[in-house]
């Protein structure tokens, strides 16, 4: 009888859970309104991005009240670095829409950065690839991350895999991250529960910032 | 009338394709024991992984007919790299199964390195994360690498973000990649289609390794 | 009968020389006001200072005139960087002068980047330090680079070794790099000679550029 | 009248005192026998190496005694690496030396390593390029970094710029540190102490990890 590859991985010793984080850090990836406003062909679907955006907002508001280091993702292109991330945008043509000073590259202001709080311009899919993110947790001495936004199965994965590469455990938010589709939603929740994190409730996530 | 994913990125600008390789590299991730065999419980689909195994061979010869610099990479982990791991093994208690020294550690010898070829050890998912790989690709002028191995949802998955990121084109060979399950083995290709580099049918893959 | 360390080294097999660069890329690093404007706490060495700039200007020149990809660099620290950079910005006090949108952080004009060229900014010694740098090099194929700007013993040094380190080779013009003491200077332009550059006249590093 | 560089530095804020260390990890580079053994052409200074290693063996008996997380680095080449890593062999073909299997390529055993503590075998200058040395600073919770080993002029010196970008304070026993020649040697610790660490004696470092 075919087992599914849940019961497959179950058996197998894949999908375990990783130890508690003490320290988080919470990490709010690309919610800039490329793909917070479905008006952009970046956009993710109607109906589930403003309750991510909701919810994440929900997890700022309890980062900043426990005083947990916070930090944002944002993807920008001007006419260097649209040289420099060619293959990337080669790809994905639409990517062009987050030019330099347009409103695509804009972080939504129902999640706006608060002073202090680090905006990293990326180029790439990870959070962490060019930018200062690995140095803003070890200085911060955080164990593990809490990564939300968009999309799942794109900047929000590749930045799950980094953080667990750099060392750090990590917790995903099911409705604090958010797709275009949700075929690839799904699937990419499913390989970060099975390799690379805890996906949770936001609760449960608001609870561990907040203790 | 809903569209599925693949509809909706077309007609988005997700999924083009990117420029010709003309001097690429090809990468064999992971092709141990330990992902071959399927008495390890990292093991890849029986009957998948030995064609993919043989795609991968054909693709070795072929780049060593025509010189184009190869790579391989394998996971192990001793008693000091199980604690820099920790996140990942906790995650995915079967990675204890690539022991330094096992069986399940050591490169399948339908595909085994040659002199000369580098075997990049790692302890996370991609193949650029702690080795030299970058360095590799570099110091040999590439600007694209084909990417084959195990699994396609995992480590093979993060080795095509991250060679993107690092700056080179990808070309990932449909038949050359394996994983354990079907449902994530096609969501990766699905992804790597839309926003990372070009599935592609092995003798396209070998034709440019042979260009 | 004591030796002189260029002595040792030579008799040693230190300092050799690197294969020649056929595809070079030029990096001006932190040629900001901060570091050209004697008035900075982090400015640079006068009568020194003025000359390097203008041998910049002339390999920048020769660049372009050739089509040779350029890049640079700036340091800039807002609120939120300050944190993230603190082990520096404790160590180094005098680097809180480069505010985000204060002269200081902002490129003399001399050297002013043009439309096309990136301007990296960076928060640490290295100019591949979470930057997109070593991703310009590769995409644009480069197999070395020219490495000039300020400071010699500080961040030019940092971003020569990098560069080696990311599988390239390197020419620093002996003339187009400077410092704010000549100790420090002669100091690491010693050490780059001898492990991981060519220390040359800025001619040979122009005809390079021309070639 | 000239001041000195300590002069300047001092009255412009360079060389200020980074906050205290309270998470230390002791970090030994490159104490292989090539390093340690004047016979190697890569041999540091005969008088100081044995003093600098009997200092590391103090402060890996305080680490150890302590907790404190231990790594190592050597250099080893084999054909594969050897190609990558040309750029430096190249500058350095005494690198040659440590090849793969020999016994320059081995850390001396008046401070071998004890099971458990990463050796991290690398290619080029920095302990971090191409190790997975950041991610065991991150999974140990580190807020700092002991820096001791050879050559302080090349791979003390590269590791300690690269631990400060990755967000660590760093201490450097000045005698637990050694280099081929006393001009290289000094200089590099005047500008660790200038810009990137504090160099201090033996017996504070020790201090440190026991605490």
């Amino acid at each position: 009888m075919p087992v599914t590859a849940a019961e497959l991985y179950r058996e197998r010793g894949i999908g375990a859970r990783q130890a508690p984080i003490r320290r988080p850090a919470l990490v709010v990836v690309d919610l800039t309104y490329g793909f917070t406003d479905t008006d952009c062909a970046l956009g993710c679907e109607a109906g589930q991005v403003d309750q991510a955006v909701e919810q994440v907002a929900r997890l700022l508001a309890a980062a900043r009240a426990a005083g947990v280091p916070r930090a944002f993702t944002r993807i920008e292109y001007d006419e260097a670095s649209t040289a420099i991330a060619a293959p990337f945008l080669e790809k994905m043509p639409a990517l062009r829409e987050c030019a330099a000073g347009s409103r695509w590259a804009e972080i939504d202001k129902r999640v706006a950065p608060e002073p202090g709080e680090p905006v990293l311009r990326k180029l790439f899919a990870s959070g962490f690839f060019g930018t200062d993110l690995a140095a803003f947790l070890a200085v911060h001495g955080r164990d593990g991350v809490v990564v939300t936004g968009a999309t799942t199965s794109g900047c929000v994965r590749a930045t799950v895999v980094d953080a667990l590469q750099h060392g750090y455990r990590v917790l995903v938010p099911r409705d604090a991250v958010v797709d275009r589709a949700s075929g690839p939603h799904e699937a990419a929740l499913f390989d970060i529960q099975a390799k690379y994190g805890q996906v949770v409730d936001v609760s449960e996530a608001e609870a561990v910032l907040r203790a």
